[in-house]
């Protein structure tokens, strides 16, 4: 079997190794966190060569933010269901199944952690994972206005937040769990506070 | 100059120490986070002896608890103003100090990082933290219903959680800082949520 060097800068990176890469980094954030994370294992758990890392990210830093961008962004959701209290009701569903989910829970709030104390990455999460994600989901509370379910003018900003930050408090914060019915009695409490 | 030895178990602590100790506990937390914490940069900083620090707690896990619960518990309100309106407004006030505290927004995303991987942390915030400033500012919800103002049916442990998680979440998650007017707005969100 011959092997051809490719010419740098054209190098191809294949899809799959940047999968096992991915995954290998979100294991290992979840298991050691932000602080203790090191190219090395994220390597070895991936099955490849710590260049195959420098390939695809310039450092670690930057490594962990496209990883958990990623990962997050994909997780924001436009549900157009026709009315406010659907789409709220999907948003809120997609919100919590991205704060609980088994490897993710252990890894947003040591990303926020790490945001608290290191402004670059604060600035990150709100630019590459914050902004995106609202982005996203923002069009839930302009259909709500030209439909008339909301007033026109609505802090759609503040508005974004209620739902989001009962349930990332409760579940994360406080860390207790939430029953059945949670998320439709949230619905219900986000619909009555944004109604005029 | 004569020295006695105290007898064991009867050492009187002296409460300058112990201040000393726990602005050292704070102050390292802020600086370097809960995992790299030491027992020697504490008591360093403190200008005490390790054994200061061991003669009040018996490891350094619950001298940490300890302290940031006794921060914590310190900064929840009960103010009788003699409306939801008003005693919402003061009890947002009082959270908004808490999380946005110079030291302690450093602190509070680095304890729940540690509850979410760590279960005897995540118990010890419940019950030490979580718990004790919710009963306090409880009242508030309670004397809301006696009053007529919200529903006597109001699922008080949900209301506890929209003011918070709203302000938590825009602060600390998103970091984004709040305007003028900011916590007079989420107040009258959490009044017309909690409406019937």
């Amino acid at each position: 079997m011959t092997t051809r060097r490719t010419p740098t800068g054209a190098a191809v990176l294949q899809p799959e190794v940047t999968n096992a890469i991915t995954e290998a980094v979100l294991d290992e954030l979840a298991e050691v966190g932000f602080g203790r994370l090191s190219m090395e294992a994220v390597a070895k758990r991936a099955g490849v060569g710590k260049s195959a890392l420098y390939r695809r990210w310039p450092s670690k830093d930057e490594m962990i933010g496209a990883v958990v961008a990623e990962f997050s962004v994909a997780r924001a959701v436009d549900p157009d269901t026709g009315s406010l209290r659907g789409d709220l009701r999907a948003t809120l569903d997609a919100l919590y199944e991205w704060i609980t989910h088994p490897r993710f829970s252990r890894i947003l709030p040591g990303l926020i952690a790490e945001a608290s104390r290191n402004p670059e990455m604060a600035a990150f999460s709100r630019e590459a994972i914050g902004g995106p994600r609202r982005a996203i989901s923002r069009a839930v509370f302009t259909r709500a206005i030209e439909r008339g379910e909301i007033p026109a003018d609505t802090d759609v900003e503040l508005a974004q937040d209620i739902g989001a930050g009962i349930i990332y408090w409760r579940l994360i914060v406080r860390g207790v769990p939430a029953g059945e019915g949670y998320l439709d009695q949230v619905t219900d409490l986000v619909v009555r506070a944004l109604s005029a």
